[in-house]
């Protein structure tokens, strides 16, 4: 399924008042667009208003920068805080992982497949490249950044020039089990997606599957969220759980989450490559697919 | 959470082309309207376009019948179906059931409460009063129409009549356990719900559940759908399942079913008379709260 | 259906150790007993093992107590916790609800229909009886006992006279909205299932789906669990969940949570009716029907 | 996670009658083993007793084939249809794929990582080799057997060699498109799963996310089961399902599809492999973890 070049993504936010779907929508169609999806959201507890529009060129030449410009005046007259780009265009993404590869291995499937639409920049890791004989990188620069208390400082720096010099626009913390440091979170804000092996709120920091045990809840589940300075307090993206029971054992919550963590996080990333995921505050607006 | 007066619901289908929304959203501005909600979807089987809009009256005095006049132009050029109407305006809904009250009992419940808004204009049932002897009717008329295979006919003329003379918009087969023939089916197109208690297109017709009992399956289910002359192959507007074992009976089946049904009827019953329900051929559009 | 008065469930819990299983059905076997029903549990954490039967007598004339004296023996040889009773023999239970009535209401129709099988042996609420004008409440016993600060104490105490003098053997808080004193608590012990209206141990405390809004989760939940002092800590029975979106307001989350609450909480009473919940320290073993 | 060598798993059905449990766990006992896990199923309908036991050798010497020897006569004694063997003996498996290779990836990973503890003998394929070029397959013989109309018997009858000759003992149809005959159906009765994309008895045959999109159901699932030679009819081990709307296509549903089949199928595998499935006629017992 490759998707035509006149298709174009707009996304925006801005202070809720009358008038602002006819405005944008008036103005695609004078510029001779169709529009394919909308998705609109009217948060009345801050009064702000968030939109997602698919649309394609169908009765005129208009470029991607005609567009773009007459949308100046429109975005200017309601103060929108916007996006808009290519749908075919691939965003280039950054993979970060350590030991269990789970999540590593699943995201470079449904990347070869297509799944989700992606150029895979580069993948850091504070374990060797034997760890991962079995994966093929298919080309992809692995990079092994071993990290100490004493080396984090330079490590992470080594991180955010790979960031950088591949052009990359999303870290993901593919069970990269190491916590980022303030500096380089703040960096890396709304463009760094963690994956957290437990149903945030609950079971926050380190062994968050042994917590669940201890606590003997009856459901366990995985969270994907943007990374914040403050530790598994991110904007949430996606959500997931599965049934557990007095059974279950941390290892098997280990093996029993693998499938939770590695389905959340992916649809996490793809909505996030799909423009589907707006932030809002503290929290995120997820037009679903 | 009373809703005020001056909101509406507009919603329509079309075949697809450039501009609708624009045209729509430009009519609702200029009216001094104001969208608070808009689903959209684009078909592009069957190149049809469907969309909702909730919308409040906030810089004009437009009143209802004014804005509708208004709209029949917009409506003509593109050739919508729609309808408009008050969001406060409460729909009137006919109850039928049979001996088995679970969902008749929760429907009462979530109506008393005010979750569901309906005016509730009759329960028609097949078995006495007294088989409901605990359930609270609060002045709702009653009526026994019992059916024999002999005198259905005169039966199903009754409901009719009650459901004209009583102004029903909307009948819901809360596990009436009569098929309605096709003549009755004919005259309530699009205004009758049932709830099949099996997770169609599975275990059609009789005894559901004993059916996916012998099937052996792994999750059980009801759907809630539109009745149609084709027994259990109407549209369907939801369906939810749980999952079951080997050690369930069918008799575990009905029980654990009851709360699968209850609830999948109550959201259809709750979405159609927000009017977030639109057919789309033997299929539904259903722009989900 | 009715159960036999010959069918008896059997639990026990006891140090681990080969020859539990053997002894135990060697004894039913040698007593005329048939096993209908066995699940057990081997926590290698603690090494404690958990069981629950369900047997007959089929090949003799054995009495309650006949077995029962019988077992003692066996009881003591594994240094078993154990109960047994007849299957037949409904529980005495209290429920103790305030204003809001959905799980009141749900609990009141499971048990009318025999779906859950116990005598109700009063109601409580800090509210009037016409709080509850639409349910029948079937000649059980209505008290109203208002609470203030500076009344806890005599209300706790008549609750707790309630509790004896009726015989009771479980107290229900379907929706009780009163913090139970840790002197109440301590009396219930084992005794006393809550609802709380969130998946625990996110959102302890007051108002968790306004909590759960602000946190921007995907999914919201409810918990059961026994009562003790330290405030929605109990071991749980039972919880669930359902999807959520940006667009539900806390009071969506209200709505939507009646759903689960009510089903969450039937479940957990039923299983702790069937003696299905056996406590493991601070969680249980459950065997789920 | 190696399991000790002394770990056996017995699994049993029989006529149900008094005094089973204690025949068989009074005979572990005396050869000094302890039972570490035990699930049973009474089926009322049918009279039969199921029954599998995990347990390890404590106070004995006692060898497998001894404890095989001394189990003859108590399972002559109550008629038992039994299994017995090592925990940590590895099952022998097959594999077969076609063009889409999600399953077959997920198999491989979750072999390699040893949560599905087997030992691959083979991988058969009617596309060649480099259809998975991206895949290691780490040493695994793979057998391109292309197929046609004319060629079938042939292909199948080499199939039938090579599960023989590479001691397999079980074949998974892992997104083989390929209808097998009776022929050879009827010699892996019992020892063929098959991952169906749908939750059946829905849309059984040709394309099933085509027939579920046309009849707009809104959940979408999964099955797997053994192969019979009745199609798509065969016991169901396990299913799940996924909710999904009007706005996804059939091409939505392939992909969403993929998440739900891999975890189906893997599930049903590791099941079997743990001897967690017996059949009961055209119905499964599924002992779950």
């Amino acid at each position: 399924m490759t998707t035509p070049s006149d298709h174009f993504i707009l996304t925006f936010s801005c202070p809720n008042k009358p008038g602002i779907v006819a405005g944008v929508s008036t103005f695609l169609f004078e510029k001779g667009c169709n529009i394919l999806e909308a998705q609109q959201f009217d948060d009345t507890e801050t009064n702000r208003f968030f939109m997602r529009v698919v649309f394609n060129v169908v009765a005129s030449e208009a470029s991607l920068s005609e567009i773009r410009e007459g949308f100046t005046a429109v975005a200017e007259g309601f103060a929108l805080n916007w996006t808009l780009r290519p749908k075919a265009e691939k965003r280039r993404v950054l993979l970060l992982a350590s030991k269990f590869d789970h999540c590593l291995a699943d995201l470079l499937y449904r990347w070869r497949i297509g799944e989700i639409p992606m150029d895979i920049t580069g993948i850091i890791s504070n374990h060797p490249r034997e760890t991962y004989a079995h994966l093929d990188f298919d080309g992809i620069p692995f990079h092994h950044l071993p990290v100490t208390k004493a080396t984090k400082l330079e490590q992470e720096t080594k991180i955010w020039e790979i960031f950088q010099s591949s052009g990359s626009e999303l870290a993901v913390l593919a069970r990269y089990m190491q916590v980022l440091s303030d500096g380089l979170t703040a960096k890396l804000s709304g463009k760094c997606i963690n994956i957290h092996h437990s149903f945030l709120p609950g079971f926050k920091g380190a062994k968050p599957y042994h917590q669940a045990h201890a606590r003997g809840v009856k459901l366990m589940g995985a969270t994907s969220h943007y990374v914040t300075s403050d530790l598994d307090e991110g904007p949430i993206i996606e959500q997931d759980v599965e049934r557990i029971s007095h059974q279950d054992s941390p290892e098997d919550l280990v093996r029993k989450g693998r499938d939770i963590e590695r389905r959340v996080l992916a649809r996490a990333i793809s909505w996030h490559l799909q423009d589907r995921v707006l932030l809002n505050g503290s929290r995120t607006v997820v037009f679903r697919d």
